[in-house]
């Protein structure tokens, strides 16, 4: 049984803290849920009163006659811990703590709600907030109101969890104005016990609860929620999410390329596009789409049609259309003859249709069931104005039948009405068929939903796993813990890189000016010199660099001009030796590629082009590992590079399929090194298609002993 | 007098086709009219009546036994062009044709229209449409709704104009709902005689307009149209329109790389951003965008404050500020030190400042007149979600007075209720204070009154006139006249970009090897040998260009290759002689810069950095010829080269004034000669500030005789 199960199922519950005073939270709540007709007993435990409300009240919670599945708390904080151990010795599961003043307060009630967490863990109590408004089950045989702002909302198919109280009051507030349904509220505030993850586990197994929203300032365990999505999308549910604090740049100590393009946002943003989660900017798009979904139809394709009595809306959708991605779909010549026949001379049968400002409802519907017939058009938007010849309850009417009469159909509708909140849209939405204020949300609402559904089909990708070398790394990893660093040499980055099939420019190490000549000749003129030093990490700031050098004259003036340079700008550094690499010269295109250790979410797989790709225009693309395949070409895919690797305008086409091997390797690195900081390789030159892919520079950090995970 | 004021403000209307029966539109003009509670006097004009809705009907409006001052028109389309030869017989000098079935049916219907428009224009008459839905002229002392389809809008600081009548129902809907006031209505269907512009002209002078809204599929006349933004700008009126058919990718026929990534949208895109017309892409946006004016509070700059009962709302806010490039300020110590001792503990005195879940509307009133005493404060957006202590009601009493306090900072609320359509709405609304469901919307719509604040405090800036040699052009385009060609060579090109001060890389022109070989000589190796001929366009595909040409070897080897490949590939091109133009190897960047003239526009001026940055992210602007010097530099700080430019992470810097003079100079060209279709330089090599900016290749195309405007 989901431990959740005590919180939004319960038979009896006892609101601690109870009141009869008018404007305190415990008597708002005590009076929402008496007024919410909850199914089960509601027992007020308040030892001031005999009786709250004329139910007879408890003096505390261990004193209630029955088993009690649900306490609610709201008393003040100082005397919170003591009432849950009560609660604990009452063998209650489910607390809800309405009170605030802990964590957000600071240290002092952190160390109150520490407390809390222990108590509740080792009692297996699902305890939800501090900090929150309540929770809501518009269940009919439940029928839950425990929250102190709220009033019920229409019962439905969205689950709303929210962090933040006072976006779950905006919420619901939306969900009345536009008569959307609610399945569940809860309202998560503190997360001390109970997080978003385990709200999702329990929704997903929830009937009632088709479409999920949520309201989240952080995600507490991105692993569980990912898993939790994953099941989600397994059972068609989807979750749509607005996640604040974009703007809070997460900040990320850094010291590569790969470090600098990413932030805690950026793994949030690649969590979510790796699990199907919707993630959207505004609140109002949010609960659009939560209404889109509310239909439940999946598009066949993005192939639209649009229907619409007046011409100017046609436009207006066939814009958004494409600013969309979605296509104004084509008809068969027989629904243009059924159309040519059955609408009036001046209509425009073509896609978007334009039965005209004199339509009825009858004329609607003569359209309506001919488009339905063609095999061409995967979804309907209705957009509708009221004429003199419109009306709109008996076109809403028939738009109900109409759905019915195509359940595979997705119909969403835009009927206006210069009357605020008609009758026609309480219609459709128990119809389930989303209405809008204007066609272009209809459409946009529309192209998410057909992205969510191409992504739930996807078929499962198993994670590749590719034959390495690990104790290679280990050694390296190793030697580097010994001597107490945590920068990896340019060899020592290559030597790992190598371990798991990531191929490096031909290069030697050398420890003086003869075997730098050697290697040199070894390797084959032009050639690169680099320093090799742990304590030098940008090479070519202190004179560390030396390329083309074209024959022994050149790298020995090359060799010196190095040292002499270190001597002067970083006399201190302790020089490991030299780097020989071929300088190369065969035409191709560079790319960057990199991973970046993001606290809690793992190593962030980075890819772009080189160069001013990646600086200027940021044309970057994030992954989580571990990598699908499908994720490596997706973050490919996602960058306008993408159009010069797969061959711009007649240009030469690259290895895409390498690049996307590549990325697979060295997600499995990261994965089973967790402490691999940072890795970053660029440039990475990939020849044209038939030959290599080398990494040209590479380097590499380890996170700080102490800040090793346990494996 | 604007002759539009016998449409707005008439004494007399005559409703010709006014009708008895019900459902009709002469019925449901007349009964509008009737219960507009209209100022002036309105006779029915229908010889099968005696009277209509009991007032005494006329045969015809010649016997109207008054001056007329508009006639409403809602009679068949065959009878209307007689009609209108009837008004102007009567002297009737303004006209509304509400009737359809002109030229939007074809060419029948084109050749009434066309005989309308001679009559109306013949007799100086202002006419409206037709294919309308009709007027609407709230102002008290003329109360006027000639229209078959809206009811009489609340009266209010909103014009709107709208092409399409569904369009028009849609915005008053939208109006109405939101309680949006209206100054005029106005639908103008096929334009006939009176256009936008027209309409603008009218509206600019009328002092109950504040703010005007347009929906447009086109502008009929862009410089007419643009000249009357201008003037609206003059009195602080913004124009906010939503131009469709951004999806109708206009098919404007091109040689080159500016035409090919210009479109008639483009055009209008550029007309919009020169002239300050807010340009946006959804009806939502037009009309919340309206009612963000309505204040005509001007912000002194882009640091907000945020006030709010619930951080969520804050945390929203403050990520929606940041998408729009809006500042989120910082309080000088003396406001935070007041808002300490004013604020409860709990409270966040930093912005986004939460007052939190108990505040009252006297909290509010404190945070907020400590907040505008701040002088980092530059507009101030009010977040308050329903609580058992918020009293919306005198919450947004106090913000009124709040607001009448300080009338020169504006404000931006997000009051939300659980119940629909609240006193408190109107209350906000009657003090101009724009109150959105959300507090993205008041950010976003917060953004756009700055940006449009800030365009229009601009100083004017005349066009720059260079010193240039109009004659030379003027003989270059003679002689391709003369020869009945239309595209110019490359030494042509040269030389009418020479003579407008605009360089090319040195070159010469020779007709053989020897002059060839003596030519090369005088610029000096390495060379670039090319092709010209007026038949050939892409010189490249015929192997018509050679380049680093190191020596007189490698310059004959490369004559005789041109010379065989143009035998073979195009022998019947007229060879008029050789380029031979300096091999150009000196460090810069390279740019593109060119000209498209479109048709009601005139030249489209295009920007951009050269390679991938115009081909694969499209990275370029456009201005319409005539440039100011502004216009030039907001075209190069537009795109994302100008990181590039401006010298990018320690790199170089390059000579922007240089290419602000180029552009003005190639604006000054197509101005004086609107017979140049196109011009395309590219590459432009911008060298390292302190050096030149050479044209390495251009072409440009004459638009064919036939089409050439009279000048």
């Amino acid at each position: 049984m989901n431990r959740l199960k005590n919180i939004f199922e319960p038979k009896s519950v006892a609101v601690i803290g109870a009141s009869a005073t008018n404007g305190t939270v415990g008597n708002a709540i005590f009076s929402n849920i008496l007024q919410s007709n909850f199914q089960g007993s509601v027992y007020p435990v308040n030892p001031k009163y005999n009786n709250v409300m004329s139910v007879r009240a408890y003096k505390d919670v261990v004193s209630v006659p029955e088993i009690v599945d649900l306490a609610v708390i709201c008393i003040p904080n100082k005397e919170v811990e003591n009432i849950i151990k009560q609660c604990a010795e009452k063998g209650i599961k489910g607390i809800v703590v309405i009170t605030a003043g802990f964590k957000e307060i600071g240290e002092a009630g952190k160390k109150i709600e520490d407390e809390i967490i222990e108590i509740a863990n080792k009692n297996n109590i699902a305890l939800i907030g501090p900090n929150v408004l309540g929770i809501i089950n518009t269940q009919k045989d439940i029928s839950l109101n425990a929250n102190f702002a709220l009033k019920m909302p229409r019962s439905g198919k969205v689950a709303i969890i929210s962090q933040s109280g006072a976006i779950g009051v905006a919420a619901l507030d939306y969900a009345h104005q536009h008569d959307l349904g609610i399945s569940k509220f809860i309202s998560i505030g503190n997360k001390a016990v109970i997080d978003e993850s385990d709200v999702l586990e329990y929704l997903i197994d929830d009937d009632e609860t088709k479409i999920i929203t949520i309201y989240a300032e952080d995600i507490r365990h991105p692993a569980n929620f990912f898993e939790m999505a994953k099941k989600a999308n397994a059972k068609q549910k989807p979750i749509i999410i607005i996640k604040t604090g974009r703007s809070v740049r997460g900040a990320i100590a850094t010291h590569s390329h790969t470090g600098a393009l990413s932030s805690s946002d950026t793994a949030y943003d690649s969590l979510f596009a790796q699990c199907g989660v919707i993630r959207v900017e505004t609140l109002a798009q949010l609960f659009e789409n939560a209404k889109g979904f509310t239909s439940l139809v999946k598009p066949k394709g993005n192939r639209i049609a649009i229907v619409t009595n007046g011409g100017g809306m046609g436009v207006i959708a066939t814009d958004a259309a494409e600013r969309n991605g979605l296509t104004m779909t084509t008809f068969e010549p027989e629904t243009l003859e059924a159309l040519k026949t059955k609408m009036p001379p001046t209509a425009n049968i073509h896609n978007p249709v334009d039965i005209i400002g004199d339509a009825d409802a009858q004329r609607l519907n003569d359209a309506l069931s001919e488009i339905a017939k063609d095999k061409n058009v995967d979804a309907v938007i209705v957009s509708i104005l009221p004429t003199s010849e419109t009306d709109m309850n008996s076109i809403a009417t028939n738009l109900c039948d109409f759905a019915k009469a195509n359940p595979n159909l997705p119909i969403l509708a835009n009927l206006m009405s210069l009357e605020a909140e008609p009758a026609f849209e309480e219609l459709l939405n128990k119809a389930s068929i989303p209405n809008f204020d204007f066609p272009e949300t209809d459409i946009r609402v529309l192209a998410t939903m057909i992205k969510y559904y191409n992504w739930i089909d996807q078929p499962p990708i198993e994670i590749t796993k590719f034959e390495v070398n690990k104790n290679q790394v280990q050694e390296v990893i190793e030697t580097i813990k010994k001597e107490k660093r945590i920068h990896l040499s340019e060899p020592e980055s290559y030597k790992i890189l190598e371990a798991y099939g990531i191929k490096a420019v031909d290069y030697r190490v050398a420890i003086d000016l003869d075997k730098t000549i050697i290697a040199a000749n070894e390797i084959g003129y032009p050639v690169v010199l680099k320093i090799i030093s742990p304590d030098i990490i940008h090479k070519i700031d202190v004179g560390g660099v030396k390329i083309n050098l074209k024959d022994e004259n050149d790298l020995k003036k090359a060799f010196n001009e190095i040292v002499e340079s270190i001597k002067n700008k970083k006399s201190d550094a302790k020089i490991q030796g030299f780097l020989i690499q071929k300088y190369f010269t065969a035409k191709g295109i560079e790319i960057i590629v990199g991973a970046n250790l993001i606290q809690g979410f793992g190593s962030l797989i980075m890819f772009g082009l080189g160069g001013t790709f990646v600086e200027l225009f940021k044309d970057v693309a994030f992954r989580l590992a571990p990598l699908t395949k499908q994720d490596a070409l997706n973050m490919i895919m996602e960058t306008k590079g993408y159009q010069i690797l797969k061959g711009y305008r007649g240009q030469s086409s690259y290895n895409i399929e390498g690049i996307v091997d590549y990325l697979l390797r060295l997600s499995q690195l990261v994965t089973d090194f967790p402490e691999i900081k940072e890795i970053d390789m660029n440039p990475v030159k990939v020849l044209e298609d038939g030959f290599g892919i080398v990494v040209m520079d590479a380097k590499a950090i380890l996170i700080e002993e102490q800040k090793i995970p346990l494996l």
